[in-house]
């Protein structure tokens, strides 16, 4: 059903921390911490939340999208339309 | 002492949304919800994260920046470098 | 070989028009053109590089990568794993 | 007139050698050269174009920016206004 079954753990552990890197900057704008320290701290989550992405991406082209092509399912074609387009939006944001 | 005073309000509740948004990530990954979906929401995440960062930096260049500038303080050039050193990690990000 | 073989004219012919946005950059900057312009053609020439990029990615899990699977090919994982890292490396840069 | 006057030789010399690099990647695609190799070179001259325009976004701080807000012009708000906006642009490019 979805290719990060085995990664469940880690993705959730990686969320975790993701969510306590969110609250973590709710409390520096709290405290009034310096702008540019902000920032920094907001570059670290967001690229920690791309790792989760690309960990998610390389589960998926593994099992899904490798399983559509490899059982030659009619949707194998979908799927890798699919998955560039989630490429494509990560690229963007 | 930092750039964002005004808005702090607004800053928080988009962190806070944010975090609803990676706790609503952990909820999917635990209902082992489809791989593309859980990477929408995660370009979805991060576009929010990106939002903020363009806020506070805006923020930043208006008041700490220009005003290290108008009051020709010494450390306007510090301020500068600083300012493209913060926008080069969020476009590595 | 590769992947775009089919879709070669395409990505050449976008290349071309690329290379052009360059030297129109080139051009603005002998030019003195106002920073911002210039910042807005560089936005619009990298946009276009990571549309060819994404164009590029997507034939080759399209066929490299498909084909690899199809075959049950000893390099399919290690083709996955080449396709993972080249999308990260498009997210960093 | 724009921020980058001192640095243009620095500029041209760099945005010469992505007109290099853009070109190289025609020659691979004529050399029906890996898809993957070709993905590297594209990741490397979008990284370099991004260092451009970081490069002219400090000079525009720098001067333009600088310029305005210390002669307390009363387009100094308008034009961060647009610095932050050409962040959002190469930050979604």
């Amino acid at each position: 059903m979805n290719g990060y079954g085995k990664n469940k753990e880690e993705v959730q552990r990686r969320l975790r921390r993701i969510e306590g890197q969110i609250r973590g900057l709710q409390k520096m704008v709290d405290d009034d911490r310096y702008c540019i320290d902000v920032l920094t701290q907001i570059s670290s989550a967001t690229r920690a939340l791309q790792g989760v992405a690309l960990s998610l991406l390389d589960d998926h082209l593994r099992h899904c999208v490798s399983d559509a092509i490899a059982s030659s399912s009619a949707d194998a074609d979908d799927k890798l339309t699919e998955a560039t387009a989630a490429v494509a939006r990560l690229l963007k944001s």
